[in-house]
């Protein structure tokens, strides 16, 4: 079968990662495993460049219209300072909203070579193998009204609206509850319901969800603040967590900090199920856009290979190249090549191509 | 000077720890250096059993009236499953809000005799001391709507609303500003402003606030899941960090679980100086109420005893009295008396009232 994949590298270090997922595309093709037509667009602050905003209407009916969509990162500093429905980032949202991505899938995983790398001590983050799954398109981020207003006296009032609806909540709680069956079957909830309606409301609609369809699935809600210290103290204790878009934001990058990898760290986002049974999905890295490499070499593209191997999984059935992706990754660390973030003192580490070429090898 | 101290010892372990300030104000008295009234009230869940309600009109008129006041802890899983508004936290949220505590201090200093018992390896976290400021009577704990409401077709719709004012913003600035003069010159302000609108009021008025009247303090912006991750990493790049109310609460709870020692980090809500120069202020440990080990002679009560130093330095200006309780802490620390929570393996613990003797002793 020959599928559509939209390429949206963006800013930063995200068109030398992309370039990654071109070399490894080009080698499953040759081994005949699986071919794919490719397009590539601007998002972000090359978008903003090019179109004068982050995501053009052409864009957006191209992402529409692909198979999935694999991004880069956005962001940087050349566009910061201005009103952020401009700024790259707001491309990225749009995209999330407009496809109705809702659901953020963000595995947390210590890779046993890179344990040392993480900032705990080595004990509490090996084997460390968490799956966030963040509520993307509801909460704080899209709530109305959103706005700042001039009082008569001339001072400001910002005002943001956290809304969260049962339908939303049930269909993020039926996505972890499912991702917890093919897991170790647990899953930990993190709202604040102790202060938020909406906290309120989450935790309601989570163990409803629990009760009626998921009783062999064993759930635990969590404040969201004990939950950030609960990561750090002792990680391992979770397996599947669900959260709202804000937590899930915070929660997320500490995970993904713990591990000592992020530039290994992948994600998905995907929408409902449409008829064909495809769900519309976005593949991104956790990391973003890091101006400051951008360029260099420097970036290690294994995380934007794993989005592609997620994209094979989740998008389109092909368990088996996802398979020899991540094999080929953990192969290629085996051996010892490691980029400059993730090698340990005196070690040599080679650059991006390098590394995206090395993985294609194996 | 004879002062006034309103005691809350709430919930679970509160009343243990809160037993240790008894010890040692009776020992700041023998010794003549301080005296004060103190009067015993209820909060939270020991409220609730006792007035049906978490926080009675005498004991806010009392909390008024008083020139400090010392709280243990609420909360507790006997006073859980009801509406938010009549559980123990309720008490403690019109507590800051009636009483104005818009400031919200909470050191996380990694003492080094501990430093082996935090997550984090030693070199990270060994001599780290970061001041967080938080904003605690704004954002969405407090913002109008906050409702659930029900739709026409059975499922509901839950609403919570963070607003921020310029002036909200402004005087937390100052808080945070003029500590930093005092510590090593830095400001980190965290935020959302590339999705939330008070996170770009909040940008633009810390901003200000520096640029009109804290030049030669150091002032850097970083986006709030960014700043969870940088504590993860390297959080003694931090020295003082301000924060909204909800940020703060996690962001909070992330550095002090990172010092090893949440069992001894005290925490300081101040309130706007009134016309005699006092703040009105409430000091509580940054530990909860731990009901698993309630009432076991197990619980550390040195935060609540560093919180009443707290209050001796920032209420009564009794600088020498809270250098005296704190260096007591230190020295029965470095005799190596230790309570369970702090104990490394095979040392032998004390429980809360033999540390509290101990450093009335000291
Ligand atoms: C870039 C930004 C808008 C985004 C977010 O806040 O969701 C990022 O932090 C993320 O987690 O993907
Ligand atoms: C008990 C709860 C309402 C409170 C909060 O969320 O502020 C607590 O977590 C804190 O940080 O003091």
């Amino acid at each position: 079968a020959s599928y559509n994949l939209l390429l949206l590298p963006g800013d930063g270090i995200g068109p030398e990662v992309m370039a990654g997922v071109e070399t490894v595309l080009a080698a499953l093709k040759e081994t005949g495993i699986a071919s794919f037509e490719t397009e590539t667009d601007h998002v972000g602050g090359s978008a903003i460049d090019v179109h004068g905003k982050p995501l053009a209407d052409a864009t957006l009916a191209r992402a529409k219209s692909a198979d999935a969509i694999l991004l880069g990162a956005v962001g940087g500093p050349k566009w910061t300072g201005v009103a952020y429905d401009i700024r790259p980032e707001a491309g990225l949202l749009r995209l999330r909203k407009d496809l109705g991505l809702f659901a953020n899938l963000r595995p947390a995983i210590c890779y046993p070579a890179l344990a040392d790398a993480s900032a705990l001590k080595r004990e509490l983050v090996e084997g460390l193998d968490i799956m966030i799954v963040r509520e993307l398109t509801g909460g704080v981020y899209f709530g109305e009204p959103k706005e700042i207003t001039v009082l008569p006296d001339g001072s400001k009032r910002a005002v943001d609206t956290q809304v969260y609806t049962t339908g939303e909540i049930e269909r993020i709680a039926h996505v972890a509850f499912d991702l917890a069956r093919k897991r170790s079957g647990r899953v930990a909830s993190a709202e604040k319901n102790n202060v938020m309606k909406s906290g309120v409301l989450w935790k309601e609609v989570v163990t409803q969800v629990h009760a009626q369809h998921y009783t062999d699935v064993e759930l635990e809600h969590v404040l969201a603040d004990n939950c950030a210290m609960q990561l750090v103290r002792r990680p391992k204790q979770f397996d599947v967590l669900v959260t709202d878009n804000l937590f899930g934001d915070v929660l997320s990058d500490v995970a993904a900090m713990l591990t000592g990898s992020l530039g290994m760290l992948p994600s998905a986002s995907l929408g409902a199920a449409e008829d064909g049974g495809l769900r519309k999905a976005l593949y991104e890295p956790v990391h973003g856009s890091a101006p400051d490499i951008a360029g260099a070499d420097k970036a290690n593209p294994i995380a934007m290979i794993g989005s592609l191997a997620m994209c094979l999984r989740y998008s389109f059935g092909l368990g088996e190249a996802a398979d020899l992706i991540e094999r080929a990754i953990t192969d290629t660390l085996a051996a010892g090549t490691r980029t400059a973030d993730i090698a340990t003192d005196g070690a040599q580490a080679v650059g991006t191509k390098a590394m995206a070429e090395a993985i294609a090898a194996a």
